[in-house]
């Protein structure tokens, strides 16, 4: 573990990290001597992260937030991330261990060789876990039970992954090991490639005639297939711009595959069999996937359970011991 | 308000109009002789509807289900619906009113035209509201304080209009009235094309190589954005033959939006500002839509509270009295 952790940027993810941890500490007094120190431009977002408990003491100067610290942990959209690693790379005493939270991890794995000295190590991560919402969406279970993706060099040092995954369990995630290019392989496919769909949905509806009507009779499924839009435009900026090539190969997959349904649909003899074929299987292959689970997919039951109570009105006492545990798939060490 | 009532189809959406009209005779004891019918072809399905209260009582036989009913309310996939109109038009007494819960409306408005007596009133409906499962999933809050189009022919009876206004209030619902075309371009937008998204990503990702790893990223940004990919096929190839020209306009305008941001991204120059305007706008459009369903909103901060609660481990008691609140917009009459 780790004795002073900065968390440089204390935005949802950040926030959230430092809010864990603060749960995490709870839970092993004898841990209580954590120090958890942060970083952020915003005068604004330092107060609010010190009001939550996110962290002990928010700095709006990098040197005075890493001094000391034993675990930085970047949380900030990627080319900013490149900025904070130049900029901390002559404040870091050796044997600190740098980690990050970034969506995509080509480039800065690439970045973190280049620009710490080989005191420093670096080893990348991303919780696969997020939302919409800075500083004041921040909550400490934000990662439970949600995977975790550690991406460590090839000539990592063994003591530098340990203290990395000893953050990824004390927030209650699940860690997997990837190289990074699989990772932005992966992201590509079960990130990116929605954020551009949801975003196409949101621009095509929204900027065609009738919108004012026709949005008034949206519910629950586009509130779903739309969400991603309402992400944070800078970080899926650099997003596009770190993992490019990778989104573009799936973007171009999936136009194919969508001018496929098209021609399907617009042929002058409907196979509606066909049709049927192809909605049975996209459900087959979205419900094993979901189902395949099973730690969220009980979050979820739970979940649709708690709000039938609520909204029915019903029990007004809900008794929740089981969304305590923790349970789960571990990959490759 | 209806005496009898015949529901004609027990999936999630019929079992949940009567365990929702169960909670309303609850709370309006007065009305304790409001009777429900239903009809199913699966035994087993009628034996869960018993259970879960939606019904008085199950028949396997239609006439048996609709005898004496004054509001039949069919909820089956579109095209069973032109069945059951054929089947079900010489057994209704003069005076009753025929609803249903279909996706699309063009075609069944028709259809009730041509198919059933003069002697019975038809107004069609759509809850904005529903999900994956069956009758085991039914609930009866599912449509509470969500919009619920009405569709009335032109030369509707006031009195048939009003029979079906009360089941939609009784069950939680904001009705909307709306033309059937109208209705099917809208929900073209709102359902149909995102139904559409979310099969082509579930298809182009499961069926590319890697799924197997890569899905074990897959957190919730994919869940919502996959969800709609989990629907009945039988329902979305019915919707696809009723209202295929519609979708067909929205999909070919989607994949044009599309288009133009793959070539946005995929220009030598990237235009980062302009990706990022791209993205502010989408987000604007999104947020200005969520924040505009003041309903919808309180009742999801009120669940994700309700989740932070739940899953931090934090108070177990609740107490949820805003929830059981109603209010919302209504259209004209």
């Amino acid at each position: 573990m780790a004795q002073k952790i900065a968390i440089v940027g204390l935005g949802l993810v950040g926030g959230s990290i430092g809010m864990a941890l603060r749960n995490w500490v709870a839970k092993n007094a004898e841990r209580s001597g954590l120090q958890i120190t942060g970083f952020n431009r915003s005068y604004e977002r330092r107060r609010e992260a010190e009001r939550r408990g996110a962290v002990d003491k928010a700095y709006g100067n990098l040197a005075s937030a890493v001094v000391d610290a034993d675990l930085v942990v970047i949380s900030v959209p990627v080319l900013a991330a490149r900025e904070v690693l130049e900029e901390v790379a002559p404040l870091l005493a050796p044997g600190t261990v740098v980690t990050d939270t970034c969506s995509t991890k080509g480039k800065l794995m690439q970045w973190a060789r280049e620009l710490l000295p080989t005191t420093v190590q670096f080893v990348g991560g991303h919780p696969m876990a997020g939302g919409t919402g800075s500083i004041e969406s921040a909550r400490g279970d934000l990662f439970e039970k949600h995977p975790y993706a550690v991406v460590a060099p090839t000539n990592a040092d063994q003591q530098a992954v340990s203290r990395v995954l000893w953050l990824v369990e004390a927030i209650g995630s699940e860690p997997y090991f990837v190289d990074a290019d699989e990772h932005d392989v992966y992201v590509g496919a079960i990130s990116h490639l929605p954020y551009l769909l949801s975003v196409g949905l949101m621009k095509q509806v929204s900027e065609g005639p009738g919108w004012a009507e026709i949005s008034k009779f949206a519910s629950t499924g586009f509130r779903d297939v739309s969400r991603l839009a309402s992400g944070d435009p800078t970080m899926h900026r650099d997003i596009c711009i770190t993992n490019r090539e990778t989104i573009l190969r799936w973007l171009d997959g999936y136009l194919d595959t969508l001018r496929g349904l098209r021609d399907d649909l617009s042929n002058e003899q409907l196979d509606t069999e066909s049709l049927f074929d192809t909605f049975s299987q996209a459900k087959q292959a979205r419900d094993a996937w979901w189902d395949g689970v099973p730690v969220r997919k009980e979050l979820d039951q739970e979940m649709s359970e708690i709000t039938r109570e609520a909204t029915s009105g019903g029990m007004r006492r809900l008794f929740l011991g089981s969304l305590g545990q923790r349970s789960g798939p571990k990959s490759k060490p």
